[in-house]
């Protein structure tokens, strides 16, 4: 922690901090400027108490971390990218992969067709919601157990791995039954008691940041799961809400190359949700393979039209089989295949 | 449902525009324009199935939904202002309440201090935490059962009604049996299966904003509740995300009106978390009772400094007692009584 | 400037960044802490050239400035509040001041109506636009100078001192030699030239604050202001750009307690802009109050629905006594007289 | 415009909105809904008065504008993209150009070595800042007309066309009669003054977003410039102002497919602006290729730490040509060659 004094505190006012962060176990280190003093704090900020509510005193200008409160995430910890094998998927080395399926399961015809389409033009695992978290009580909230059951005909039907998102701690057993990737949704990304839950069924995560979440608060969820012993952890991101509506949501490309320098943990991208707008998908898909993720999450349904949940932002298999196309050129000139 | 075609849309386009409308059974209305032609889509917006996904028609340059999708929150579904009695304390009405206590409770000595303090003060409802939902995993989480007791002594000890938090469907059931208010937090804001199990535990329900919650997603979040079957719901404006970060929150004051005049339900404000900062909280907390908040939600701790959470933002009781006077002189321009 | 180091960086690595902090005329100091070595370097931030560019150094995990940009408009620089008179008018001191005139001039009855009515209900300083800064060059673009001459003659009839917006470095003297208060507006907040011309005319200066401005540009817009030799200067908060769109931009209220506390310039709320709608400005003026503001800025005008510009935040002259009345109620809660 | 009235409007009330809208010459056509009946204005909203100020009305829910308010930037009013020659660059065509240079030009040396360097790696116009408008007027404000001289320089030396900032009416046939394209600042993107001024030069005027701007504001900002009988504007996405603090600016890479979609005219990215981070520049270059854009603008210093002004974003020569190569890579998978 660095605290900042105001200009002209008295050399009491100067010891009373020193004395202040002292009493917290902290070491002061005072550095007398041209016009401040300020105090250094030498002393471990993840297990001590937090020295910011000395920010009230007021000689204090400032009050200002140095540690970042995530630790098993952070590259310090391990400096090579996580690469995690799901079903023989590598996420997060050389190659590249393809999540592809519709929003939500609807039946057995939608379900099974979409797997087949998206595995014939590329993709490597099956994406597809059984239990919906939805803004409003009146839209339709997923099939629930009836669509686990669609999901494990998916798998059977094309050897896909399935991602499905998990909502309530109680359900928790019951999906990982069934999936291979757990994923956490936007509106649960600090939802601690799932975030435990999920963590102790040992399956991989995949962990979407928050509607508008800190990319510090979204690796401290991450830090969440990895404390409760499970480090196979994917970070999503599907865009923040800024000012412009024109898209759904904002898509933090640059989030992309920020938290891999930060983390080692394996990134993917969902154009589908960060954009709202099946035309907007595949550019942005295209960025972010360009920007360096490491996978993509996409929404494909054979009638986006008649689609029970987000058909806007679905592509039809056909766009979904020329993105690919595309997408196989940009990855080279980030040193990846697909 | 409103559909903007593009300027020069042939009849072929448009009648197909109208044919879609129709296949999801809303009856199109073609209005004529000086460039554009409209589709006016008349319909139960609530139980059809959105026409939002026909943004991807080339013909169509916009969807505009008119209906809200909350019901049951709204002033048109009930005119007059709801007033919940919560245990004697009438919230709604012409009296203006504080909900006042420490972020935490952290043991006897301290609940008890501070429970009797803001009682002397004026303060009606007692607020502290007992399970805390934390930002990070190193942070104190809280005492969990052991703070619902010191609640309860609380509770025992002063006659105010108790307000905490539930993080978990699982722990509903356990804090009810304590508390007269259940808090939802910013975080949980949309969790669905954890509205749906507070809702069905019966008691009133302090419901805040997300933490870039929309007032539409809020209210929504707020139906969720009242379609479980328990409409007895408090709305709590605690801050909202932007860019500027001398508070931890910019308070959104004008969200107030806004939602008064939109909903029947009552309105508390939280200065403490709206803020983050306590020299900002009496500030923040007169605004809130002059632009027509029910009630405040106010964080005292006898020793901020070495408070387990939130030290900074929590108010003296000195500065409490100051504080209360100045609410008193205000709250007659809005037609209060404290 | 504070240079935190990587966990783990060599001797080597600190004394490469300690050299680098040297060659830029600082004096760097390390402190050695438990995972991280941090370089204090000490040296007037305002006058030497940034240390920002050392993040770019592999062992460099972050360079925080400590020192404000901003010098002149503290209240480190001057501690007591800053009153101006403004034509008698002591803006900053006990009396709350209230600044009521339409959005644009637009003819000579509706500016002596106006400035009559809201002199007749407690306005003692009169606005209107003459030069309107509008987003499309479609919209009413203001009379220009025939809007001046119906300024001077609203102060010829009620001697109410006049402020009105100023858009361009030629049109500074021009403006100046019929205005009290030179306005600059929300586009304007960071054009350096307009800043430098208006401080050159010696007049004073209400400043608003930028769309989405930081409050540290704000004030380094004020300290421009300052630099040129003009210290009267009055900041205007009028809402800044968040992801919410009930309002036409969200009131930051809190901006009121936090730059009275950084800066001894006085401060004045503009409710009419920062909502956008005409029912909020009642609510939003209670509470810039009730935060401690020094004065408000209110559109009025006799016949909403028709004005040239923003009607729908325009208040009627008879919501505008209303409002009056409960201002008076409010003040003295925070220590004013109107 | 589209009126929504209230659920249970009467028949007196719905026809004193209809009157209301046909005092301002719109056409009203009531449609009547299951719920709420609906008042379609037909007239145009370019020309016609606003009719959101009928908001206020207490029957009315809400008012929506249908028509665009931007006219000549539209791909409505001209459906083909623009593609403008720059001294032989054709900007918006199959070429992809990247313009580079340093942030601001410093002194001879500095200057042309850049110049040269970025031609030799393949950029085919050269950018650099004489007239710098900086937050703080502590910082280097730019050489200004000796700035201007060197531009001169280095345009003699390698045949790049020079882009180059105006910040002031004043400055506009001077920075003219040295640059091929006149650089509108975020800050200045609404500086109406400004635009009618650069717009009278006949030069092609680089236009950048505001640094919170909405994609309407920045398109009325073009269309502020065409309005004055000047049609060659190039659009530049520089990142918006966001809650997160990694980067400077969350650079909005889907505005690019939205702008091309709505606009004929070109679009460029600066991902030296929208980061702040020298390595993102490069990950935010390649995603911004992929995405569509039609050219780049790039900071590029020989030696970044010691730059006059945003060193931290400025890419070194050898990392110019670095990206450059990966460019190249990328450019065919949107049918564009560099």
């Amino acid at each position: 922690m660095i605290i900042v004094l105001k200009p002209g505190t008295s050399e009491q006012d100067i010891q009373q901090v020193a004395d202040a962060v002292k009493k917290f176990n902290y070491e002061p280190r005072l550095i007398r400027g041209v016009e401040r003093t300020i105090v250094a704090c030498v002393g471990n900020e993840r297990s001590h108490h937090t020295l910011e509510s000395l920010i009230v005193l007021p000689q204090v200008e400032s009050v200002t971390p140095i540690q970042k409160k995530y630790k098993l995430v952070s590259r310090e910890y391990q400096a090579r990218d996580t690469v995690l094998d799901v079903a023989g998927c590598k996420i997060g080395g050389d190659t590249f992969h393809v999540i592809a399926g519709p929003c939500s399961v609807e039946n057995e015809a939608q379900t099974l067709e979409t797997a087949k389409a998206v595995k014939s033009y590329g993709a490597t695992l099956f994406r597809g919601g059984a239990f919906k978290p939805r803004t409003s009580p009146y839209d339709f909230q997923g099939l629930g157990r009836d669509g686990l059951a669609l999901l494990q005909q998916a798998r059977a039907a094309t050897g896909l791995p399935i991602v499905t998102e998990v909502m309530s701690p109680q359900d928790v057993e019951m999906v990982a039954a069934c999936a291979d990737i757990l994923q956490i949704g936007a509106r649960n990304a600090q939802n601690v008691p799932l975030l435990a839950a999920a963590a102790a069924s040992g399956k991989t995560i995949l962990l979407k940041r928050g509607v508008s979440g800190l990319i510090d608060e979204w690796l401290l969820a991450a830090e969440y799961i990895c404390v409760h012993g499970n480090s196979k952890v994917i970070l999503c991101e599907r865009g923040i809400r800024t000012f412009e509506t024109y898209t759904r949501n904002t898509m933090d490309i640059s989030a992309i190359p920020v938290v891999k320098k930060l983390s080692h943990l394996p990134m993917v991208a969902d154009p589908s949700h960060g954009t709202g707008r099946r035309d907007k998908v595949a550019p942005m898909a295209r960025a972010a393979v360009a920007a360096g993720a490491d996978a993509l999450l996409i929404e494909v349904h054979p009638d986006p039209d008649r689609a029970l949940s987000d058909g806007a932002q679905s592509l039809r298999p056909e766009q979904f089989e020329e993105l690919m196309a595309q997408l196989r050129m940009i990855a080279p000139a980030v040193g990846r295949t697909i």
